[in-house]
């Protein structure tokens, strides 16, 4: 029985750590150095090279590396029996929150305009706070999170999801009332799993139902975002500003025109970082519940896509 | 009976339109048109050009145009038998929290790193979180509010104040242990009042007690902060940064040394602005009470200082 880490560009070595700290006797593999394919029983990966699993013919689980698994699923070589599981982290949870609360506050308090009035030597004390009400679209535990964080803070905030929901705690909407939902924001957030309904969802159509100046986060994937109809929304005015973490091609090329772009502020997607300490006792936990025959932690149902 | 504004330098046209929403009979006069003197009873000050309210020789109230009365109380030709009232503001107190938690998450999650990598088209994924622990100079009314919030956003807090407090909800610290609680902390908020006792308070000996590295926020007075004492602080690597928004002179002078120093954000004293809408109603409120004789609100303490 051994373990194939397999996350190219990333460096496995603080999973390795914390892995060999808890079960010194766990035969570790890491990509592209494997050896032994017929003993990995377990992957664990992040942006794997498509097609690579059916390397492994005794494979039973596979591991993402972090809360996502966009990445694995559409690898469509993957046997539809083989379990998939995720890292579910309350850190994660807590560093997204802190990111998106951060972009709020950011928005309200126009901290760009005053750095750019510091470059000046412009004193203006005019209209100091934009009136910020702040729409979550994907209200699971990230988005449930970063609604409750802002309402402590007392900011009007709005939930939109997919599916029904009765007694949620603040205004909801499913996307059959988008429409509704957009004309009382003007703070967007997307923290939606990626998925063939939600994927390009942020796209001229949606941005043309927003209220004109609307401030758009992304930090959920970057094919939730069509990028040339941000620049274009961004040019009508229907969208004020942006901050992104995520990107359609990561790292974001060279030459793409958001590194230029005044209006949007770019972060290499570090809204929420997954930790080592806390997610590798979840990978070793599934490996000894695999071996004993017991129920597996966060298993990812494939239809629902998260 | 007359009110009298004296806010020079301060527009006072929104305080007037409001006042006279609600109280279209009372007389008004705005420093410097004042035509009748003797008829004024009440003021209404923010910066008020020192010794000028001994023109009025039947004053019965003086009413701050905001929560500060440092500005009141340096004038010691008021007589001592006069009463001081300043506003209290729930929104004042929203507005300063919302100010203070951008700093701090922008601190934490280094958004002045992202934006420099940004414009030189860096993708820089390491160490994207600073850990913080939060000091609170001053736990009145503001303080307190800071740390609940920053406490509900699971941030480690501390405050410090000038007297003994039993049963506080945070770890507090007073001016006596000033260096323990320096040394629990890496983001220092000063919200303290402006007095004897704390004008001058963020000096060099203070920034030598920080932990190397401390961020630091103003957003109580000008006068707390001795402004060479912080460059060389920063200088000396004891502060990192500091996000400003009160000044020894304000507006800060053109060839302030503040306004290019990359390690300071500057705002222009808006991190709480007194909103007339609310405020007003107050100093309303206070004039109808000192005609019937009732027990004014938010009198000031003069030996406090607030």
């Amino acid at each position: 029985m051994s373990l194939a880490i397999i996350c190219p560009g990333k460096d496995p070595s603080p999973w390795i750590k914390v892995i060999q700290r808890n079960e010194p006797d766990l035969k570790i593999q890491v990509y592209p150095e494997i050896t032994d394919p017929d003993a990995v029983e377990v992957v664990l990966v992040w942006q794997h090279p498509e097609g690579i699993l059916s390397n492994f013919k005794n494979l039973k689980l596979v591991s993402s590396m972090g809360a996502g698994v966009d990445h694995i699923l559409r690898d469509k070589s993957i046997s539809k029996d083989l379990p998939i599981v995720r890292i579910v982290d309350d850190r994660l949870t807590w560093s997204m929150t802190n990111y998106v609360v951060m972009g709020v506050l950011n928005f309200h308090r126009q901290i760009v305009r005053y750095q750019t009035d510091q470059k000046r030597k412009v004193w203006d004390m005019s209209n100091p706070e934009i009136p910020v009400k702040v729409g979550v679209m994907g209200v699971g535990a990230l988005g449930y999170d970063v609604l409750d964080k802002l309402d402590y803070l007392d900011f009007p905030v709005f939930g939109l999801g997919f599916s029904e929901k009765e007694d949620f705690k603040f205004p909801y909407f499913t996307k059959d009332n988008i429409d509704d939902f957009l004309k009382e924001i003007n703070v967007l957030v997307c923290l939606l799993p990626l998925t063939p309904e939600t994927e390009g969802i942020l796209n001229s159509e949606l941005f043309g139902k927003c209220q004109p100046g609307t401030f758009l986060i992304n930090v959920a994937r970057g094919k939730h975002l069509v990028e040339k109809d941000l620049l274009q929304a961004l040019d009508d005015g229907l969208i004020s500003g942006a901050l992104l973490d995520v990107y359609q091609t990561e790292p974001l090329p060279k030459d793409h025109p958001f590194w230029n772009e005044e209006r949007i502020i770019l972060t290499p997607h570090i809204a929420s970082v997954t930790n080592p300490e806390a997610a590798a006792p979840q990978v070793l936990e599934n490996i000894r519940r695999l071996n004993a025959n017991e129920d597996l932690l966060n298993v990812v149902n494939r239809k629902r896509g998260y």
